[in-house]
């Protein structure tokens, strides 16, 4: 059965020595001293090992029930949902004033990534809470905060967002749920919901379900979509319970993986619903939810990454096959471990060069969600919004492809569901597909996001690459040669696909469009790779300065010199399917495929 | 629910038009005129696509159920392979002596893919069989063959193959099941085997297993292994059954696809067996298994890949989500097809482009198997040989890559079991892992197959490449342009990478190693790149002869323009990996992972 351990240390390494998090002007960053953000990850990493790991694959098998209208999650979650409760994680990074610790985003990122390696099926009860509670915090009126995110926060109710339906889930313009206005200022939301995680199940009291419908009468499309809030039950306006609302649930769904979490199909039958934020702006109020939603998505995929190559790394530690070639490495066992060979080494070094500097990506972001939310600065948050599609497409693409490689290091037994291999890829399968499908991840980069105010954020991310490089080449030649300069020509890449879709996307945006999964993959290679510099960057630093700890940095500058040998170089590739353009992919009428 | 239609057209089209089958030298290959092997693949496909493929969803819901010692195996799977057996399929290119129909490789080729496309884990039951056939009529001895094979020609009874034990895969040196002689010349074998695929069932009266054991007092490790035939029930001299043997399924196991196929652990308890071939030479008489069941993997790889393929272009032209970039096509619709979307263009042409030149290698392949067997052409043995891991790692590893493409298409409904595209991916993921690992895959390739017999495989490949760019340059720029020069800047690639473990690979067999991986995949390119050119000639030939169907041979051109732009420069990323060498690879401790 797989195990996992938080990588508290590796972190720690980010927040403080690349991220210096306690000396950013960012309000709150202050006090995040590493004694106390190590105490917060300790915390939570017990909760996630002892807790919610092991309920992870008994979840997996058990899956949730449907009786009688009634959601059973799988054994044990409730009990541990109380424990994660109790301890006050659900509002980590919630304002003070509803009950939250106020915790900086960066903090909530690392702690996330726990909960989600640990067992993403159920830590989505309260990820989608959060992003519920979100959006009313940002849309709602004070009435609605003080009536709902109290017990949001807490999680005492939890939360979902209803989005797709049976036609449509990209296109929600064709959507067909409708809410007819009532006297009392309320409204009658009536149509059918798919595909909504956490709708219905039996560890809160109420399940506060955030709504989309189009009120009659308004525009049509994506113009007349408004967001409505609809509780199970109905909440009086003292906060108590009244009676049952018209929300239910129709099906839970089978699906690939996240067994633990309840996928159900949910019907509205002139359920009351609260309408959140202005008439027909729904689509905004919900890309609040959606926004976060896709960060944590991203992150979903790194941390199963991250738990399939811990436990990937302990099985090619134990399991004995086959002599090294360079001759015997183990001559008192009948054969060598796994990782003695370099194919096993390949996929291992691989699995480690991505998830650390993925998750050193996620932290980096979190620092400018921070900025921007804490001292409102604009700048971060428009590089915010640039990265969002390639933290949610290409970190969730190459996670689900690592869970796949650790599997593969298991040879016959990551197979069988006993040895919990296949799990992380059916559970990281769905992170490619939900909040927006990568393909739909790539054409908001491509086509909505490099564009936005005038092309102003990709200018400053590819200054912030520039000013990395300059500041740092030429103290090192081996820094230079082994990190600089290979980031330096996969940034020029990403900028020729860039110049490519301008000079040709005028003329058919087919010629961008065609490129756009390239493109996204290859600007998070460049994320990576800045990633890996800043990385080694800290660790050339803390060796330089003479460190107790000389093993834990040299093993940082090994595993970026490997991401930039054999991982970054893929932004050529990229490059060159782009700059072939639209006609091959193009070229077929529909019915002669 | 997903269906499935075999693609006769391709398939006709790839004998006939490229390989030009009936004016081949090989015995037996006059009498494979576009009509004959019409009607073959006509009748094979009537059958997969209504008998074998409705049955393929509910054999995956269903599973193998273990009672008392006994499997059953999925609704309709025992009446379905009833009619395979009626149809005489599973001695189709079996010999006539033992009840076949004599027909070459590349007939049972072409069948075999619908076969596996329609139901894998059905398929999987009669292809053991094949193999195990396969073994007996190459090493057993003339009573040996004539008491075994004709019912398992039939596939009155099935076979099994059994190599892997609870610690031991890849080295089967550490092996402990024992064989113990007895004074009749027969042994008792005594051992527990897993993943024994159709270890037991209820569709057949006897299951043949080929197992490996040492035999006691024999060399230590791999060169003391010996085959087996150990059947279920033994059989008297007259073919009659007799006794049950003392072979026995201890469980099944829960696997994360190919369900309807009996994963078993088999226990020998002093079972009787007889020696296949010679003592102590069970790895050869296991390979000619194994060689066989490794081509029939990669074509797994493909076959999976179409039928996802299919059903994925079956959705992107009836889903009905947003409009097309570049101006409305269905005015008359709420929405346009998927199909619009230059993005799922992209999916689709990386889908159509590898499935159809993975088959024409496969095809190929089988192709030089057959003058091998039939001509004793040594050449071609030899060329098999090298080419077997390719098939099997590299069609299975993208084979794998493409059903999870296929599954993307589907957006959140690919990730609902109801729709049937999460079997795709969890049937196709195993064929990566049995008959040797990919890892094991492209360690044969470098470690072994590249030096063979002085090199001189990987030499005629390399010829082959150069005649076929030779032989086709210079009449038609476009060609020249879009096949011939792709091709030849791949194989340059792919030389230098050879040369590079030349170089280096003597000083240290990792800088080898640790490359082969990328080596196995960037061979695999140039063969696709060389099918995609012979494809390409036979098209343009084709359309300058004047054809009624010129919108067929326009496509293939265009689809081959696709793969020798977006995929075939793959080589070049790879080509970078490899000559990075091993130093980044193989930097840390193991314990510093």
């Amino acid at each position: 059965m797989p195990t996992y351990t938080a990588p508290t240390k590796d972190m720690q390494f980010i927040l403080h020595d690349v991220l210096k998090i306690s000396q950013a002007k960012t309000p709150g960053y202050a006090d995040l001293e590493p004694d106390f953000t190590g105490a917060i990850l300790e915390e939570a990493s017990k909760l996630t090992s002892e807790v919610l790991a092991p309920l992870n694959a008994s979840g997996d098998k058990e899956g949730c029930r449907l009786e009688n209208g009634v959601v059973y999650t799988p054994k044990g979650f409730k009990e541990a949902f109380e424990k994660v409760k109790e301890g006050g994680w659900p509002g980590l990074d919630m304002p003070e004033q509803y009950g939250g610790q106020n915790m900086p985003a960066v903090i909530g990122s690392a702690v996330g990534e726990m909960f989600s390696s640990a067992n993403m099926a159920f830590t989505m009860y309260q990820g989608l809470t959060h992003g519920a509670a979100s959006a009313i915090l940002a849309h709602g009126t004070d009435a609605q905060k003080d009536l709902f995110l109290p017990k949001m926060v807490s999680c005492e109710w939890t939360g979902t967002m209803n989005l797709t339906e049976p036609h449509c889930g990209t296109d929600l313009g064709l959507m067909r749920t409708k809410a007819a206005p009532q006297a009392d200022g309320s409204y009658k939301i009536t149509g059918q919901k798919i595909f909504i995680s956490s709708g219905e199940h039996d560890m809160a009291d109420n399940i506060i379900h955030l709504v989309l419908a189009k009120i009659e009468g308004g525009p049509e499309g994506i113009k007349g979509v408004s967001l409505f809030i609809v509780p199970k039950v109905n909440v009086n306006e003292d906060g108590t319970l009244g009676a049952r609302n018209g929300a239910s649930v129709g099906s839970i769904e089978d699906k690939m993986g996240i067994h633990g979490n309840s996928t159900c199909v949910m019907n509205y039958d002139e359920a009351t619903g609260y309408l959140l934020g202005e008439e027909h702006k729904g689509m905004r109020a919900m890309f609040t939810m959606m926004n976060e939603a896709r960060l944590g998505v991203g992150m979903q995929g790194v941390a199963q990454a991250q738990v399939a190559y811990e436990n990937a790394l302990a099985y090619a530690h134990d399991r004995l096959q086959g002599r090294a070639v360079t001759g015997v490495e183990a001559p008192d066992k009948p054969a060598d471990p796994l990782i003695v060979h370099p194919d096993i080494r390949r996929s291992l070094m691989d699995q480690k060069s991505f998830t650390e500097a993925a998750r050193a990506f996620i932290l980096w972001g979190a620092t400018m969600i921070d900025a921007a939310h804490r001292s409102e600065d604009k700048d971060a948050d428009g590089l915010v919004s640039l990265l969002t599609p390639v933290i949610k497409g290409f970190l969730t693409d190459v996670g689900y492809d690592m869970t796949v490689k650790a599997q593969q290091v298991y040879g016959g037994h990551g197979y069988i569901e006993e040895w919990g291999m296949s799990q992380f890829t059916r559970d990281a399968r769905i992170a490619m597909i939900y909040e927006g499908a990568n393909g739909v991840q790539a054409l908001d980069l491509v086509g909505r996001k490099l564009a936005q105010d005038g092309g102003k954020h990709v200018m400053a991310f590819f200054d912030l690459v520039k000013s990395f490089c300059k500041d740092n080449a030429g103290q090192d030649a081996a820094f230079d040669k082994d990190f600089i300069e290979p980031l330096k020509a996969a940034s020029k890449d990403l900028q020729a696909a860039g110049m490519f879709f301008m000079q040709n996307g005028m003329k058919n945006p087919n010629h961008a469009l065609a490129g756009s999964n390239d493109f996204m993959h290859m600007f998070g290679h460049v994320c990576l790779g800045l990633m890996w510099g800043m990385m080694g960057k800290a660790a050339n630093d803390a060796l330089a300065a003479g460190t107790t700890d000389a093993t834990f940095y040299e093993t940082k500058l090994a595993t970026g010199r490997y991401y930039m040998a054999r991982q970054l170089p893929a932004t050529a590739l990229h490059l060159t399917r782009i700059q072939s353009g639209a006609d091959t992919v193009m070229a077929l009428d529909a019915a002669n495929f």
